[in-house]
């Protein structure tokens, strides 16, 4: 018997492939908590950032959705419970913020920048942990939500949702 | 903390929005099945044939994916638990196939007969019950596997993954 | 200065990347009279089918557009003039349908068969020439138009869209 | 007989579909710019940024590719000659950065970033006029080459493609 989550919130990480240590411990503290309060996790199942916070979702017993840019099931990070193969490249990361109620950035590549500009597009609350900072015409946007810790990344994600 | 489902089968159900009573009879059988099994059912995540698959793989504990084709979670079907949400139209349905190990159609919408064609040209095995059948320069095509009852169509994906 | 194109009629031909000689004359024959009729013609961009009814369609002068599956332009064959580079896989297949008005089919390959499903699907005209026959339950379907050669092929997909 | 333009450059232009009047302005400078120089422009065929840039594009006599989100070629703007219909909704984004061998981003909407992003990611030239700065963890990020003007930002683009 699996026990329903589809009322649990579903909290999108994204984050590039590459990253350095201390990015990924920020990731896997950010899928620690987003577990322990009952939360799925979707990213784009590879590794770097991807990994590390789908580490932390297992060790805490959360559920964890990887959607994958190739056609390879077996391509996603050893965490992931459900992959899901699109084939789609780089599109995918398009697929993978409409998946979460709200985003969490943790690190700054250029597919996580394309992913921050998608949410922002659709409306998503997006959190950002040491990410990109954005500004127009040099005037910087306040769009991202700063968080100053994995905590509270995953508070001010889950209370966006509600909102 | 959720069973680990990793190394379950994935089978894709795919099936048109609307459709006979008969036909949802089938795909909830299906569904069942497919749960009694330990599979994850995978589907577009809509109604007709995806939602019937996926409340009888409910009515069994099983886990429902549903790679929906628009932009609102809240469209599908009551019995998904992990709502994928793609704003992809119908190019979702080569997401849905891929995503799956092996793909039950049941039932012949034009959708389905798109997905089938995805499926075979990825080297997918296709179940069917009654669905399409296909022939090229009058001469009949016979790769989609014939499934004779919902419970031969699962045992047929089934070990068609295995193979 | 490019003549304008846009009231032109936009036909797809699609087909497999393999095709056998004969089935390489129709499609070039296709591409011809449609540039002689004025048609832009829209394909995957890939060889096979694609090529064969880009290289008649050029020969005619006329205007040709590759929707590629992968991510390099190069990929295109020698005679796209314009190729749009998607990364999609094979999800491309319903962007290059649904850039059609209407559709051509010549052979029959898998992706041929998910383009077909696509197309119906969305209520664009598909016209056959020794393509794909359906049918379900047991029961033909008629919605593919066969075609006798690649004329009438080119006349009745251009009259399907005036419909 | 129709000019061949497979050997001549592809730009996208790209900016969001609500812009100020004098955004407007660049972007048509952009695209008169563009057809002068010979090249082909590629956007996402609505309005905004992306109709002003096919407005200065066609009264040089250029040719004009738009990429549409939606379902519906009669969305496109008036000034664009090949209208590519995807219906994937936001994932567009990917594939018209993609077409582009450099990108020309004016203004600053949100789905202008998501293709920053997905540009950088692929390493295609990005020129920016008025649009956004991005930076990580506090420093800058001067990948966008920024441009004075206009046709400082065409010439840009079509230099960084021949490096």
């Amino acid at each position: 018997m699996y026990p329903p989550v589809r009322k649990n919130p579903f909290i999108a990480v994204i984050g590039g492939s590459e990253c350095t240590a201390q990015e990924a411990e920020l990731a896997e503290a950010v899928g620690r908590e987003l577990a322990r309060k009952g939360a799925v996790l979707v990213c784009g199942g590879l590794g770097g950032i991807m990994e590390a916070a789908c580490r932390g979702a297992s060790a805490e017993g959360g559920l964890t959705v990887g959607i994958l840019p190739g056609d390879n099931r077996y391509a996603a990070n050893t965490y992931v419970q459900i992959p899901v193969v699109t084939g789609l490249g780089e599109a995918r990361n398009a697929v993978v913020v409409k998946s979460g109620q709200a985003v969490i950035a943790v690190g700054g590549s250029y597919g996580t920048l394309s992913e921050i500009g998608h949410a922002l597009r659709n409306g998503t609350p997006v959190v950002g942990l040491n990410t990109w900072s954005i500004s127009r015409n040099g005037q910087a946007d306040c769009a991202i939500i700063i968080a100053s810790d994995p905590a509270d990344a995953v508070n001010k994600a889950l209370s966006a949702i509600k909102e």
